[in-house]
């Protein structure tokens, strides 16, 4: 099931995960403020999707602007872009995917804007193409770290759901498993939104890998009866010092995975590591919405009236992550230096 | 509220915990059989309060026995407390109360079944006075843990709904604001049945405690971010060494506390320890129906066919323990000899 597809009539089909499992159904976006909506309603969630699906946003608006002048014509995809950069505050991804997008359009010296759409389209396709071939490399380097017989404790859904495809956490177990590693998963169930049982379970079942659900407080519970030997999470960004922000609960896990000396891994694509920021503290946590913990399914499970904390990640500081997997091998402590080296042998190898 | 009522004409009415805090509705019980089911069913939930209805179920099975000699009628009531006992096997209390009425029984020396069964009820309500009182007592011991302006996190509901009335770690929290300390908690929401976001939230919002619900992933961000003063739970069995089992997700509430050296209380009359077992590890940990983790308000969130597991309690080992608080007072490390040392206590001063 793709996460998303462009339609050659310049139509960006978004499957909407808010109904997975149960339903499954694509939201055409025809304008780039319903691609805006799709990704603050969570309709397209996991920072390496949203950082493509904003991509397409701009192709959609680069489609539909009439424009007396070139510098005009930019300056109204930049006002698209400043819109959908701003969605979502976490995930580094997006603003990753937005920003490199119009450096392309700025960079295309063309005056002609049939010239100017084209390379918007075509950056939001390149994109795509190495999201998912990237995520694929992840799954390759990442799969050493996963032995035989593993049983894998995940959070959230860093599946292909998240990502153009294939995964990053998830991916690297595809890849396990594609090399015939006997492996099993835990899914955390992931509240409030239940990401974890709705679609990593999905994913994982589809592909005929075992797979648990858990409550998320159950995690330690079975970390202490030995039924875990390695955690494995996506993330949302990455500081240069390896700190990393992820969903809700992330941090937790990684405690737990401490106290009972099994090893936390985070794999993500270098486009989540952002070396301005030094320290997990400077990462902006998204706050959400409390009708998202005081309801579900359209139940009232909170009293009316009580108060509800909702932040949709938290940090994990850098010494809790045994390694980090991106796109271009494994990265281990100490990660000040070993992000870096990790990052600018990938910003040589796009400029070849 | 109370969580159960007694009628004269010989009827048990239990409050059913499960349609809080949306539906108040008390289950008329005429029969023990229909306590059975309600502790089964968790409309009666939490130690002490199942152990108090575990006596009252007796009273109604005293109620309704016709035998034909004294011994007749005790065996018929022990079938009963056979019954009672067995219906959730992780909560001592249930065990506790069930063999305190049948001593009770046992040691009347009567004939008459009016007699029997004037001693089994007035056991019961002895069970139900002894353990509001001994929360009362509970809460000024432990208040003194409790700073002025804490920030206390608790899981799931030890409060008035868990007992008698009163509460064992809320009722800890209510005697601390009752002496006027300006305290607030936050309700981990517990999951998969949610009582304390439908319980907790509900009792300490009646009372103008400020409270604040989290999902149960949360917690770790939420110590992280220094938001909390102290874990306060309450307990489902304590074995002779200190250990605790307490609802899911209580264990990884302990380690967390101590990743950021946030003191980790636990609150409990004497009947729940059981100095018959000397490991947490001896203690049998109720798991439940997989369909309270895959449906939530009758709506389906995990796909079909994939596995769930679902422990309804987890132990955390003494040495994570900073105190045990009971109505005979406060208890520390050692906990092997200071546990016995306060039963004991207990024990002489129930025989004056």
């Amino acid at each position: 099931m793709e996460t998303m597809r462009w339609l050659e009539e310049g139509l960006l089909e978004l499957l909407d995960q808010t109904g997975l499992p149960g339903t499954v159904n694509y939201l055409k976006c025809g304008d780039y403020r319903e691609v805006a909506t799709a990704i603050k309603n969570l309709s397209v969630r996991g920072a390496p999707a949203i950082g493509v699906a904003a991509a397409y946003g701009l192709a959609l608006a680069a489609g539909n602007i009439e424009a007396e002048s070139r510098d005009a014509y930019i300056d109204r995809v930049r006002e698209a872009a400043v819109e959908l950069a701003a969605t979502r505050p976490t995930a580094v991804n997006l603003c990753w995917a937005v920003e490199r997008v119009m450096r392309r359009l700025i960079s295309t010296q063309s005056d002609d804007p049939g010239v100017l759409r084209h390379a918007v389209l075509d950056e939001a396709h390149a994109i795509r193409r190495e999201d998912e071939s990237g995520n694929r490399r992840m799954g390759e380097f990442g799969r050493e770290l996963i032995p035989q017989g593993a049983r894998i404790l995940t959070h959230c859904n860093a599946g292909a759901l998240a990502t153009a495809g294939y995964g990053t956490a998830l991916g690297v177990i595809r890849a396990a498993r594609a090399e015939g590693k006997d492996i099993s998963v835990f899914a955390g169930e992931t509240r409030p939104l239940l990401q974890g049982a709705r679609l990593t379970a999905w994913e994982m079942y589809q592909e005929g890998i075992p797979v648990t659900v858990i409550t998320d407080n159950m995690a330690g519970y079975l970390m202490a009866k030995g039924m875990v030997d390695l955690v494995l999470v996506g993330a949302d960004r990455i500081t240069s010092s390896g700190d990393v922000a992820n969903k809700i609960g992330t941090y937790s896990l990684a405690v737990l995975a401490k106290e009972h000396n099994i090893p936390f891994y985070v794999a993500a694509p270098v486009s989540t590591v952002d070396l301005s920021l030094t320290s997990g503290s400077e990462i902006q946590i998204e706050e959400r919405d409390m009708a998202e913990v005081t309801h579900l399914a359209g139940q009232q499970i909170v009293p009316t009236g009580v108060q509800v904390w909702n932040p949709a990640f938290d940090v994990t500081p850098a010494r809790l992550v045994a390694a980090i997997i991106t796109e271009r091998g494994i990265v281990r402590p100490p990660y000040p230096q070993n992000l870096k080296k990790n990052i600018l042998t990938s910003q040589s190898e796009e400029a070849d």
